[in-house]
């Protein structure tokens, strides 16, 4: 491990849940940009036990108060140098709120500087057609929208954001140029989308294959239109938690470190988006987009398997017809059986092999 | 980095406080252990914004309910699966005993399976003679003390649960040997005791030489007798907050390691204490002591070098006679300057350079 593996040194703030076991939110993200050189000031918005896929937790949400005086802390000691912000679940609309302030306040102070100050947005509302939030947590997002940089919402949040049902390929892209002219977002990408499950344009593409997620993303050009990309990467038969938290904090490294590389022209410029004849697969975005989906399936991969043995060593029920609590019980071994394994995948992280090729989008 | 530089897998509770920006804490330790291998679990006691050594910071802290809550939280999701309990700062004295009624109740359910579980307990009290919690938190400590298989106490908190005022190389030995002995605790180390500052036994040492840090540890034997070691190390000058819970987190990945290396029956036996024979050098207490203060010394020599480089580069003060504000100003960030940089050195973490030997006491 040498320090070149490393991205540009890049001060975060992340606004995101907190639980003491497991990955996901902060728990998920700071490792992750850590290990990728990264200085991390996290503030949580949630404290919880372990996530809510196991159907039940034990911990308390943080005030819109609460996160506010922090951040007051941070100020009045002259700890506010951050280089991007990394805000994803909140609480509440107030808290939604909160974040949204703290993120104009950073940018404000980045003025007369463009490209020092950089907001990734994930806005977490909900997932697999249904809402997790509040119903007043949606307008606080579209209020605040328009002043983050890079927006990572999943299919669900991206049809709410857009007001676009994605039911084809070409009703996908229709989004993406949606949101970017909706909000003014300058960078975009829609995670995991299940191409199988939309009623597809490609006829080949059938239910019963191999099912292959596609992430889509965009960086707007200087009239408004949308520079669209796309990688495919294979799906893996488990449901994961926190890989979209995994996803955003990736990306902050492997972003900052593809603008980095298109030299300081890129750096300083506003949203950090590249000159107009700069095509969609060369995109630092796309670049960047590449790198974590490689360290992202990989580390999935290596979890897999280690969920796997994780069940088999673990006592099987003796009986088919087992009871409720049995059950209860099984469901939660397989819940944190399939949490990432993280810590000790580290150099998948660190150490890339990309193996998933960027594509131009084309209807 | 390959994996072969891990320590054993070890999934660890830790209980402390978090900041948000900078490393004391869980906010240090987690990362600390993270980097070395470990799966860690972390309970914050506090949420504030930075250490107190700002001199100011915004924030709540955690009550005991909250505590409990999110212990029984992991509880009900059989997410209590910890080789190691770390606990650190805990904010008032119902807190250290909800703490300690965790650390039992992991006890309770390791019994049968002699060296399955392990608390290191750093009693956080006070520090250069003075007590920062209340004072009700110092009988909560003695209550649950005898519970720990390592305490990790400073100079100031080792004479409150000794009763023993260090003045010299001799009271130094006498209050490891008498915490071994009140609270039948099969490990202590005593971390940086200044021995220039002691009225020492050693004619040679002066208080104008450079300052050396005495760390002083020791082994319990079956009759109850100290093995007493000690390693000295050169004192680095600037005041690092952060330290003891950097020296906390790695000792609990070295213990680990050098018990495993020791092998399996040592694995298998109640506080991994060793068999009589075993000479203090050749203690795993004492070996994985030196490799956590190679790895600090270096990690504190680079934040060294990095302050007085961050420290030349902001802008210098227009004159002598400074106002408040300005000295304030100066204050903070110094303070700043002198948070341990870690996430860029953690190869010094993961594969230290032992350059300092361990000795065996003699008065």
């Amino acid at each position: 491990m040498t320090s070149d593996l490393l991205v540009p040194e890049t001060r975060v703030l992340a606004i995101a849940s907190h639980v003491v076991y497991g990955y996901v939110g902060n728990s998920m993200a700071t490792f992750v940009m850590q290990s990728l050189g990264c200085e991390v000031a996290a503030v949580h918005t949630v404290h919880f036990s372990n996530h809510t896929g196991y159907r039940q937790f034990k911990g308390t949400r943080s005030t819109a108060q609460e996160i506010e005086d922090l951040y007051h802390g941070l100020k009045q000691s002259y700890l506010t140098d951050f280089d991007v912000m990394l805000s994803g679940y909140a609480p509440s609309a107030a808290a939604v709120e909160a974040v949204g302030a703290i993120g104009m306040d950073l940018q404000k102070k980045a003025e007369g500087k463009p490209g020092s100050f950089f907001w990734v947005l994930d806005p977490v509302m909900g997932d697999q057609g249904r809402l997790y939030v509040n119903d007043d947590v949606v307008p606080a997002y579209k209020k605040i929208m328009h002043h983050a940089d890079l927006i990572l919402p999943n299919q669900f949040e991206a049809e709410t954001l857009s007001g676009i049902k994605i039911t084809s390929l070409s009703s996908l892209a229709e989004a993406v140029t949606a949101i970017h002219k909706i909000y003014s977002v300058p960078h975009v990408i829609i995670t995991s989308v299940q191409l199988a499950k939309l009623v597809s344009a490609n006829p080949s593409s059938t239910e019963d294959g191999p099912s292959t997620l596609t992430v889509i993303g965009s960086t707007i050009r200087s009239d408004g239109s949308p520079r669209l990309f796309h990688i495919d990467v294979p799906a893996l038969d488990c449901f994961f938690s926190g890989t979209g938290d995994m996803f955003a904090a990736t990306m902050v490294a492997r972003l900052r470190e593809a603008v980095a590389a298109a030299g300081p022209a890129l750096c300083s410029t506003k949203s950090w988006v590249s000159p107009d004849d700069v095509p969609a697969t060369a995109l630092p975005l796309a670049q960047a987009t590449a790198k974590v989906l490689a360290s992202m399936h990989t580390v999935l991969e290596k979890t897999l398997e280690a969920r796997d043995a994780e069940m088999r060593s673990s006592s099987p029920s003796s009986s088919s017809s087992s009871s409720d609590e049995e059950q209860k019980r099984a469901y939660l071994l397989l819940t944190k059986a399939s949490e990432v394994r993280l810590v000790r995948n580290v150099q998948y992280l660190r150490d890339p092999i990309v193996q998933f090729e960027v594509q131009e989008w084309r209807e």
